[in-house]
Formats: structure tokens, sequence, C-alpha cells
């Protein structure tokens, strides 16, 4: 039953999703995924209408063995036009590979949380902050797009409660480094509805709402409601992992990324526009779970996929 | 960061929950579950604060047999004032063995689709209504409280749609039956916000918003964004399932009953009152799923539980 206002708030007519599960939904994991089911999952998602995804990170296989092969994946993936391919870059050498690798976006980031930068990269936010000028500055001259991801908005598995000015302070220190879109992430998925809705409309205050984008996870199963909230202050770009892929590190065993086909059943049945295919997605989660082995992460994933197999029936 | 009214929408005060793991929950095992683990889950459960819960199901033990005990577990379970004790009671049968076992409410139950109700009880929603007019009758006459349970309001996995007006058809009836209270089900987890909104605005153009209650299923991940929709329209009574207890009958391996936790940590974060422990509804979740040999149903439940075990740390 499609419309685009409900009974309180007003959705945005169209919603962009950014696709994390070849990047964020990968890193994490121990087994190490052959390059050429990255190359897939990436191609198969594009062709399910996905027009932007984090394909790879340049940081030291040293840290990340998993996204050690970046480059061998942007070389093997179909370039598709329109697509905005990113990649993290922790420092001028991964931004070197990336602008190698040709990619359309750069991804910076850091943390809300003191106690997180601390314990996650080793430095304060002051010096994290520091240490991203000049790759912000060769990104911007190299004309790509650059995007700041900030970890830890709505609470820190380290440290607790995170304030609300801790982010603002934040999203001004990336939009004074020139980002064209900060994403606000709750890393462990501790955020509830109407603190979302406050940390929303506070960084809108000091950077322009259309640009910023929300990554929530679904541990404490709140992700969905979170965008509810999100769409309802306004905010129309979302990041989402194909089968919910990721994990949480921080929880053993906990949800972790909000996944796509969740994401996208909610938009459909609101009438809110992404230009990608349920079906396809659904397929691709399935065939990516296959894969890996592993259980399926999304719920909206599993219900069709038994769906189909029982009657064929479409309900929304 | 608790307040009552979100950026879009007002929240109730008060929420009531209504637990239906017991009954709901535990229906559709196939394997017993012993009537001292039924008799001990319901005693921790209100040991926790909840103060509605569905206690037994009093239908022939040849259609459900998980339910055949229901005597023995009303029996059994300390019977704490103020808390209302329910049971499904199909037939005249079943209402004089709840009547015996002393419960405080009793619950009819219909389809919102023909097909369903054909499939389900096999036959129509027209004759299914006829046959509780006697047990609605004597319920009364008893003193007893009245529910009715409506299921496929949002969807059918026969039929497909169900039209809004067949719930509203079906809420009528009910009403007309002496209902005190009608839950509005989401049987198979299809429903997405402004559905809900829309169906409870229309329910409860015929029956008071404050007795109408929702039943979501998280079967495609939308059981929180939709009881968040069903806030903002003002409903106040929702049912969930301790450790999401309960599974999809028509997907295999899909989600079924909202998860108490996931619940409970969206309404202490809105800064709703429900007098219930999230604490102990966790361990008794934790300690039900492990006497089950499951894993725990619960995203809020799981992350807690590994969270306790790491350090200790609460974020909300």
């Amino acid at each position: 039953m499609p419309q685009t206002s409900g009974g309180a708030g007003r959705f945005p007519q169209r919603v962009h999703i950014v696709e994390v599960g070849p990047r964020d939904g990968l890193q994490a994991e121990s087994k190490l995924v052959p390059t050429e089911v990255k190359i897939e999952l990436i191609d198969r998602l594009v062709g399910a209408g996905v027009t932007r995804i984090e394909a790879a990170s340049f940081v030291s296989p040293k840290w990340v063995p998993q996204m050690g092969d970046g480059a061998a994946v942007m070389a093997g993936i179909e370039r598709v036009q329109g697509v905005s391919y990113a990649a993290l870059t922790p420092n001028m050498r991964g931004l070197e590979a990336a602008m190698e690798s040709n990619v359309d976006e750069v991804v910076i980031f850091g943390a809300a949380s003191e106690a997180f930068s601390m314990r996650n990269i080793n430095c304060s936010v002051e010096e994290s902050v520091k240490r991203f000028v000049p790759v912000a500055q060769r990104a911007k001259e190299a004309g790509l797009r650059l995007r700041g991801s900030l970890s830890c908005s709505f609470g820190c598995p380290y440290q607790g409660q995170v304030p609300v000015d801790a982010v603002v302070d934040m999203v001004m220190r990336f939009r004074d480094l020139g980002c064209d879109e900060i994403d606000i992430a709750d890393t462990i998925g501790v955020g509830t509805m109407t603190h979302v809705q406050q940390v929303i409309e506070q960084a809108s205050s000091v950077f322009p709402l259309e640009r910023l984008a929300g990554h929530f996870h679904d541990t404490y199963g709140q992700a969905l409601a979170n965008i509810v909230g999100a769409l309802q202050v306004g905010m129309s770009v979302f990041h989402s992992s194909v089968a919910g892929l990721g994990g949480c590190p921080y929880a053993k065993g906990a949800t972790g990324n909000v996944a796509t086909e969740d994401l996208l059943y909610l938009l459909d049945g609101l009438g809110i526009e992404t230009g990608i295919d349920l079906d396809a997605i659904v397929s691709t989660g399935a065939w990516m779970s296959q894969k890996m082995g592993k259980e399926n992460g999304s719920r909206a994933g599993k219900a069709l996929a038994a769906r189909k197999s029982i009657n064929g029936l479409r309900v929304v």
C-alpha cells in the first residue's frame, strides 16, 4: 500500500542506498573471501540497481588481511557508468592506491568517541583528524568525491554514552576537511529512534542534511526503526549490507549492518524510490550466504527465499 | 536519551506489553516442552514485571499437542495479584477448561482473510464468527475479560493482499461479540509502516484505539518499524515473545514474533514506561533458549548477553 507520508512525518520521495557489503560486510571475516567472489558480488549488486557501493579498502594488509586484494577487485569488476565505486583510504599510501585503481569516492574515518579512537587507531580524535588533512587535500585536488565516516555516533563499546556535541564537533571537522558527504554511524547498534533524530537534527545544523548519511547496525534490532526516525527528520542516504554481511566485532554472535533486503522491503512498502530491485538483491544475498557458508543475516531475505520455494506469492 | 516525543509524532507515555511467548511462542514447537519449564518460564516473566501473559491454549491436544498441558501449567504457576493470565478458547469445551483453570482472560480468534480461514480452521470467516457466539456469551456472563485475535490483518500466505475493509469488518464482528480488546495481527510479518498506520486508523473508527493491540511478526524485519508507526498513531498495547519464541510456520527458518527484548529496548530508549525490567527479560530469554536448545531469536537479547560477558557496560 505505497504512499509517501505516514500518519506522522513526511518521508522523502527517493532514498539513496550505499551498499557496504563488499567492504564493511567482509572486512572482519577471518576466512579470506576469494577475489573472484568479491568481484561477482559487486557486479551482481550493481546489476540489481545499486549505484553507490563500497568496493574496497586500501588499508595495510597487515591490519586487515581480508581487504588486501583491493586493487585486484577494482581491476576485475565491470565498471558501470553512473555507478560510484568507493574505497577506504586511511593514509596517503592508501589514497595513492585508490587513485591508481580509479575509484570514484574515497572514505576517511574517525570516531565520535575518544576511547574508541584510542583503542581502534591508537591516537586521539584530534590527532586522527590531523592525519587526514593531506589525504583530504590530495583527494579534492584530484577531483575525487570525499566522504567522512564517523563511528560510534550513538554509543561506544568502551566509553558508553557519546555526547551529541562530540558528533557535531566531528561533523564540523569533516566538513572543514572538505567532505562532500558525512556518515553518522551507529557502530554498535545501540541507538534508539528519538536519540537518532536528535543527533541528525543537531548535525544538520552544521552540515547540509541531504549530504548526511545514516549507517545503522541492527545489533539491538533497532536499525529499521532508527531509519524510520531518520527518514522522518529528512535524511535520505542510508548504508546497508546485502544479507546483513558484517556481524558485530564487539558482541560475538550479534547482528551487525542492517540488511539491504530489510531496508529495501521497508522503502518499497513506503513507496520510496531507490532504483534497486528487491528480488535481485534477495538472490544475491542468498548466493553470497551460500558462498560464505553462513546463515543469511537478512530477515526479509530469508523469508522471501523461503516463500518463493513454497508458493511464489508476493504479498507486497 | 529518553524523551516522549520524536521529531514527528507523539508517543504514548506508557505501553502495555502482552507476553505471548508461553503460548504463541511455543505452540508450533514439535518437540514437547516439559510442563515444569513452561511453568518456570511464566513465573520468570511475571517476576520480570510482565502483567499480561498468554499462558495456555485450551485447544484439542489432537490439534496442538504442545498445548495439551494447559490445565497443569495453570495449576502449577504462582498466581500473582494484578497479573492477567490469558488462554485461547476455540470452543465451549475449551472455555469450560479455561474457567476451571481460573484464567483471567479468554481469547477467541479469526482471520481477516477468507483463504486463511478456510485453510486454517476449515470454515468461512462468517461461520468462524458464528461458532464463537456462545463462547463469547458464556465468557462475558462469567465476568471474564474477552479478547479477539485477528490474524492476517496485513497479508495472507494464501490469498496475498488483505483489504483494509476486511479488517474493519472483523473488528466490528469482534466488537459485537463483546470483545474488550482486539488484536490486529500481522501473522506473516509482511506489513510495512504506513500500511500498519492506515489499518489501525481505520480500525479505530469502529473500536476504541486504547483497546486495540498490535501483534507484529518480524519475518521481514519490519516489526519494530511497524510498532513505531503504530505508536505514532496512538496504539499503546503490543504483543511480543521473549527470545522471539515462535518462528514462522509459513516460511521455514524465518523469524516470527517480535522479541520482547527488542521491543523493550526500543521503548526504554524512547522513555516509554512498561513496568518490565529488560535485564530480567534478557536473562529469561537466554535461559529459555538454552532449555530449548535453540538460538536466541532476540537481537537485543543476544547482544546484551554477549556484552555482559565482555565488559559489563550498558550504553543506554
